[in-house]
């Protein structure tokens, strides 16, 4: 059984892969849910819907988030009366948080609403949020602190970026399932997706509990770079962390994991970072990590789990 | 100024010639509210929609409810999830909906929503709620009693009524500017809309103070026939009245509004019947009342309100 924490698009794209390759009950995706928020009174949850929507095969490819063939007949009529346009809605995507927004009206925890949504969408592999209790990531800009959309996608990443927060993973507890997993016997490793280390991966170890497990883990944990060729494949990680005085580096994303891996896959393009890396006691792999096609992320699924288990 | 009681697609066709040939502040439509029900976590108000979307000029002319150029992707997302879709709900429509939850959730009255939602699709004409608490109607039938869109549209209105229940009416105020309407020095007449007199204006009557408004007032009341030739234009009444043991006939509807009306607006082909509406103490006016087109729906409309102003 095999661990895999994700983010968002590019998280979403190596869970594919690895979900290709391994069994229904052979992997748990944990899923970052600090970008979540309420949004015309309905439950966001953009990086647990990414890896769904991958995983299920209706993905928007073009815009990464969403569903493919998806109209927008809802955000029109909302142009038309003036309303809140600057988060895009569209209509197939709306009924996941018209659904999800009902049942956990209803009583049902957010880790009970996605395995609902998942098995409707026919995906079997177990996807669980990081906490059920709520975590919002916030952004500390020289002008304020941001909620994450209102960075993210009201202000497009301008902002610069101080720092981060993840208000309420304090007193957030690991979702059933989370915890155990970490502690199953047939475990045998634990993949941190090219996910943006500061705000898909951070609030995940935030919830307390869980970057303990990894500390404590018993199997190899590796993660696979979200920088190739000093910038990130989608988003603002590199912004980020030139902003945070660092370079955009696979050496930076190690150092977000310190004290978590075992290993760091990183593109062939950064073949120059390996010795560095391998100073700093992680085992590299070099490897194809850009995912153009479905072949790319389970072909990169196999390589991210040889060379995990090579570590064993 | 004007009063006009409406419930559903009849209603809504003449509240639309009354708002034709009466300018902003001379109308306010009285809309029924007892149809309203919660679905998918969201508040649905069908009767008040038609009657914003009619007067908007964006009312779909063969549903008779819901927006016109309506897209179904919304609903087909339901459908793959195995959703409850037996109350269809188009992605424009969606958005009404959407902000109305919203809104109302915020804290915001009924009557202040309709309002923003009136004005943000471009209607001036005052729509009010009967009431801002809730109204639900109920219909008792041999099997039991069953929410109003559960007989209207889950079970197509297949089984008999016995009668009809409106909870929540007898602690429910009238709306801000109800009763203020009736007692307004301005007002010169009110029309009972041709709608379904159990199910469409009986809840916005039993609302505390506005059959007492009615009852005690200084100028004429009329009603227009929702019956024409012994049967209901749309909907069930015809049905309903069957089954209640009443003939459907303008006389049934006379009395349903018995003690309320000066006079009846009925069909030329209903002209057998002007005798014995006159004989039980009503002025009647016979003219076509079916409204094919907008031109229909003015020409009613200015009958009907030079009708009402010679019983002055």
């Amino acid at each position: 059984m095999q661990i895999a924490l994700a983010g968002g698009v590019g998280g979403a794209k190596l869970a594919f892969g690895l979900a290709g390759i391994r069994g229904a009950d052979e992997l748990a995706i944990i899923v970052n849910t600090g970008d979540d928020f309420d949004h015309l009174g309905l439950r966001i949850c953009p990086d647990i819907d990414t890896v769904i929507y991958t995983l299920a095969g209706i993905a928007n490819p073009e815009t990464g988030w969403g569903i493919r063939n998806e109209t927008w007949s809802f955000m029109e009529a909302l142009e038309r009366q003036n309303g809140e346009t600057w988060f895009r809605l569209g209509d197939r995507d709306l009924e996941t948080h018209i659904t999800r927004t009902n049942r956990l009206a209803e009583g049902a925890t957010l880790s009970t609403v996605i395995a609902e949504i998942a098995e409707a969408l026919g995906v079997s592999i177990r996807i669980l949020p990081a906490s059920d209790d709520p975590i919002r990531t916030e952004v500390v800009t020289p002008d304020g602190i941001l909620p994450f959309q209102e960075y993210f996608v009201r202000h497009a990443c301008t902002p610069p970026v101080e720092g981060f927060l993840f208000a309420g993973a304090g007193t957030a507890s690991p979702a059933p399932g989370v915890i155990e997993a970490f502690r199953a016997d047939s475990l045998d490793s634990i993949v941190i997706c090219p996910s943006n280390p500061y705000v898909s991966i951070g609030p995940v170890l935030a919830v307390d509990g869980i970057r303990a497990e990894i500390q404590n883990r018993t199997v190899p944990c590796i993660a696979v770079s979200p920088i190739v060729g000093g910038a990130a494949l989608k988003g603002p990680l590199a912004k980020m962390m030139v902003e945070l005085g660092t370079d955009p580096s696979p050496m930076s994303v190690a150092e977000c994991y310190r004290g978590l891996l075992d290993g760091l896959v990183i593109d062939s393009t950064d073949a120059d970072c390996v010795l560095l890396l391998e100073e700093s006691g992680l085992a590299v792999l070099t490897a194809n990590i850009v995912m153009s096609c479905d072949d790319d992320r389970r072909r990169l699924a196999s390589e991210v789990t040889a060379f995990a288990r090579s570590l064993a």
